[in-house]
């Protein structure tokens, strides 16, 4: 379940809720294309702005329009409480795994998410992918904590924030981690335009954004890395260069690939839960170009 | 309202839910001691960490046990649409005032926080202050941002995070501020080992987590700094110092005033949500030497 391409949709919004008709056709997407897995309610698929009861619906929508595809769930909330409840929600829900960030307000220690870790993976009765992801927690993991989490029952996987773009310390970075957690772990890499070089270096999984609402275009990459064609994967990312810069112009990949959807006629405009806002008109008019430019599927 | 001493309680926990009972005697042992106002559910309130519901109730309880004491509630959260409910649930109690921080998932942009406040401030039949706190928001506002909220309607008051530690250096860094934002706006310091050198160098508030615990003692530095005893309210502020020293040790004063309110049996112990842990027993020894030398009241 955690290896592979593992796509992570928006939950676009219409007028203040969620629009559920345009989530399931998102789901829908995914499945005929046939991705490793669905990540749902991930940062992406706005999670952290969603309600308990929103992100409970969700979860089951997901399970229903996802055919055999395993279907991973996010239930980081900032306080242990609150995720022990959206882990019941999905693991009723039927999900295949739960994905879970050290969400933060206060300022966390090592000692209060090791915490967090160890009583949300003792009450599991699925498997948990460890979240990683500082820019929205504002934790940053140690190699050592994540060693000691990696320990914990039911951890399957650790999604990492990125890697190294020099492929040798690409690879030197994920065999270090690799030394301090046992074997049946996997390690995915996110943040998308490292994702070619961090399977390249061995990440068994991608936890991809693009391949929320592009995945015939993520798959590409991901089959031709699995299948050991390491130039071919670089060639099919540095193609979407101009995407990558976008994500990186607009403060990461969300406003970008949610105007996107917009643009697309996946989702209605605007799709994101305010405060968030999509590109402003300028902006717009760049993605669509490069949208055009690129043929995403 | 937005003047003087604005005391922030804890909101204790107790077995995973809110502990009314020691809430209330906070309310009121604020309420006995004269401080100018209630701040709950701010920061030191851990408002991020309970429910629409819970908020809620503390907000009546506040109302109804803080006697003709002005109450200040915060109703921050991640999407605006649950701001807008937080406000409207704040009114119903009826709060003399709101306090809001952009409180961030996916890092804001200054269109976006001037989005929320301005929705917000034109749903208000009650002032607002704002709350400028980026240790756990993580946005920086700009003077220039101040300014333009500033000009929203029902914007009462500004809670600034800090101010620099050369009273020269504070002066300038308020009389800018002050440049940029109506009159009849008033600026209130938090941060409590800055406040006397905030309000020496012409913040009319303390916003204050030492307040919410040992309101005599802020008191006694409010008036002091009030009458133009400058002097005063620093050495009285200096007497304090291996509290602040014990506030920086450990991350901010939020794990430290809760192990306080545990030590002098104001709250169980543990009274934080989950994952916030207090002080560990080496620091609960320090802190109540500390306690027990300074005769906090």
């Amino acid at each position: 379940m955690f290896s592979g391409l593992s796509a992570f949709p928006l939950t676009p919004m219409q007028h203040g809720v969620v629009d559920e008709v345009a989530f399931i056709r998102l789901i829908e997407r995914l499945a005929d294309a046939g991705v490793d897995s669905i990540g749902a309610l991930g940062s992406t698929g706005n999670y952290a702005y969603l309600t308990r009861e929103e992100r409970a619906r969700i979860a089951q929508l997901a399970e229903k329009h996802a055919g055999d595809i395993p279907v991973i769930i996010g239930i980081s909330a900032l306080s242990t409480r609150d995720v022990l409840a959206l882990a019941e929600d999905a693991q009723k829900a039927g999900a295949s795994a739960v994905l879970l960030a050290p969400m933060s307000y206060q300022p966390l220690s090592e000692e209060e998410v090791f915490g967090l870790y160890e009583t949300v993976a003792h009450n599991l009765s699925v498997p948990l992918c460890v979240y990683d992801n500082p820019r929205t927690t504002h934790f940053e993991f140690s190699d050592e904590l994540h060693g000691h989490i990696a320990q914990l029952p039911n951890v399957g996987s650790i999604k990492i924030p990125g890697v190294p773009a020099a492929p040798d310390a690409a690879s030197v970075r994920i065999e270090r981690l690799r030394t301090l957690i046992p074997s049946h772990i996997t390690i995915g890499i996110s943040g998308d335009p490292l994702a070619a070089i961090g399977m390249n270096a061995g990440c068994e999984a991608w936890y991809s954004v693009i391949g929320g609402l592009f995945p015939q275009t993520a798959l590409a990459i991901t089959r031709a890395s699995q299948a050991g064609d390491t130039q071919q994967a670089l060639r099919l990312s540095e193609r979407l260069n101009p995407l990558w810069a976008l994500f990186s112009q607009h403060g990461g990949s969300l406003r970008v690939i949610a105007t996107a959807a917009e643009l697309q006629g996946l989702a209605a405009s605007p799709c994101l839960p305010l405060p968030l806002q999509g590109l402003d008109k300028k902006g717009r008019q760049n993605l669509a170009r490069v949208l055009d430019e690129l043929s995403l599927t």
